[in-house]
């Protein structure tokens, strides 16, 4: 028989998919399950559908919802960690949602909600590729590009909870028009979707590439991590010039908020370092050592991959749950 | 008869010249001392102008060297305050040196040493424009321009105590060359320095400026904040227009580093600051709101100018000092 004490479900809320893993007091994951996010603005059956997940995750590692501590989630947006709200998430469509609230009454136990970057953060930075830093920063990228901060070993919020906004810092004055109605972010410039739309235009513009035929060979509306890969692997030439200049971007991007922040460690998170690891990552942090103002922090500056892949939010909202029990 | 508790000693010294405070344990200012920095490589002449310079103010205080608790310094580069070295300063011609150990032998009383534009920006947080906030920004734009950042009420100094290098945050990809040896840095941008290279560059060009007149009215061979005042009061064209880029500059700075940050105030120092006041600092956060991610933060985060002025780094080395004793 297992034991039952402190289990918590952390769960990882995307706007595509949902990664529940059940966590025992040691941190070990005893099951995970993994679901889609039903594309609806309606927040209640997304809820119901996260439900179902932690259910059967849980009976998954053999317990019960009785078995379960507390729940911990972590959503896209601004949220307000103390009330349980999501502020504001477009990738499911949702305004002032009190999530941490409702979902607390259909799992009977109390749930904690953190913004997913910053939970991702934290399980990178307690036992991923992070692990020791003093000062971290965490840069996840995907569909947008998203960032964390460990300051003094704790996640660093902000004033009004909004601190790692890394994404919408602005890279290239007047550049393209970013999601957010902003120019020039590093998010229209380096995410996921940028290349895509850069790649799109390449093609259109009368450019040769696969990228579009490995789509529909795969059954993808989108340009996924796995498109990337395999296109880069077949030496596709736009997409090798759009991922160089964007590896460029990110370099600096790393830079900048080394030579503001002088952290010990930079993880890069996300779909695309998940999938191409250290083809991803080497040669932005390459372009990173290049616009380094110290130059002893090529030596002492770690710019690594994420460890945890998809489980790092989901880990990482069990950390903070933790953290807070303790401090009830 | 003045108490003689607790007297602080508080020098910044910068590349061109020297202030020196006497502060008493209630943070008045008994006493200020100015003089200009020699123009020599060797450290040895500063430091017997620092401790003239300091004699001088303790004298115009009614005390004498033995009434001194401490000194404690703030000096432009990466330095170690712990051995009080300065490691790096270009603008003084010095590597490694014992600046702290060396003064103290002097002085005869402990001796701290901080990074000039830290020390400014713990000074404009207790008792200047930052009073009160529990996270802040300092940006100091001189002939070059530099960033403190206190977190959680702390002077933040990052895993290897180079933390706060807002000048050397790329803002240009490709740009402008800077003194770090890296293109388009931020300072390289919109420092002082930076702005009398496009104004010489535009009369170069043709167009027509009255600053090269006002500099040789003034005897001066730099273009000095007095002289881009005058050149702004007298409408001429080429600095309005230098100074409209800059402030576009500094605006998005400003929004990247409250995008990430999330901070209560963006304090704006340093002479420009000093001089022009509202017509500088104005701008700048017009510019920054414009690039701000979190609408709110128009409302909730303050971007105003110091109110120290010159007396920030001096102010501010006297606050730490004051730390470290307690902490002895």
């Amino acid at each position: 028989m297992r034991t039952r004490k402190n289990i918590i479900a952390g769960i990882d809320l995307g706007g595509t998919s949902m990664q529940v893993l059940i966590v025992d007091n040691r941190n070990n994951i005893l099951a995970e399950a993994k679901a889609l996010t039903r594309r609806t603005r309606k927040p209640e059956p997304v809820v119901s559908d996260v439900v179902t997940a932690v259910e059967e995750a849980l009976s998954g590692a053999g317990l019960r919802r009785s078995d379960l501590t507390a729940a911990s989630i972590g959503a896209p947006g601004p949220v307000d960690p103390d009330r349980g709200i999501v502020h504001h998430a477009p990738n499911l469509g949702w305004i002032e949602f009190p999530l941490g609230p409702t979902l607390a009454k259909r799992l009977r136990v109390p749930v904690f909600l953190e913004n997913d970057v910053n939970a991702g953060t934290v399980g990178e930075h307690t036992l991923g590729a992070g692990a020791g830093a003093t000062n971290l920063i965490g840069i996840f990228v995907g569909t947008g590009i998203g960032g964390g901060i460990i300051v003094n070993g704790k996640l660093y919020e902000g004033s009004h909870g909004g601190a790692g906004e890394i994404g919408h810092m602005i890279m290239v004055v007047d550049g393209p028009l970013c999601g957010c109605g902003h120019r020039g972010c590093i998010e229209a410039v380096a995410s996921r979707t940028a290349m895509e739309r850069d790649v799109r235009a390449a093609i259109k513009g009368g450019q040769k590439s696969i990228v579009l035929e490995l789509m529909k060979r795969r059954n993808k509306t989108r340009m996924t991590s796995s498109v990337i890969n395999a296109a880069l692997k077949r030496k596709d030439p736009v997409m090798q010039d759009v991922m160089q200049r964007v590896q460029r971007y990110l370099g600096v991007l790393v830079a900048n908020v080394v030579n503001l922040l002088d952290p010990e460690c930079v993880v890069i998170g996300g779909g695309l370092a998940g999938r191409l690891g250290e083809q991803y990552v080497g040669p932005i942090r390459e372009n990173a050592h290049e616009h380094f103002f110290r130059e002893q922090d090529i030596k002492r500056v770690r710019v690594v991959a994420g460890k945890l892949g998809d489980n790092a939010g989901a880990f990482g909202a069990v950390v903070l749950a933790r953290r807070r029990l303790r401090s009830l």
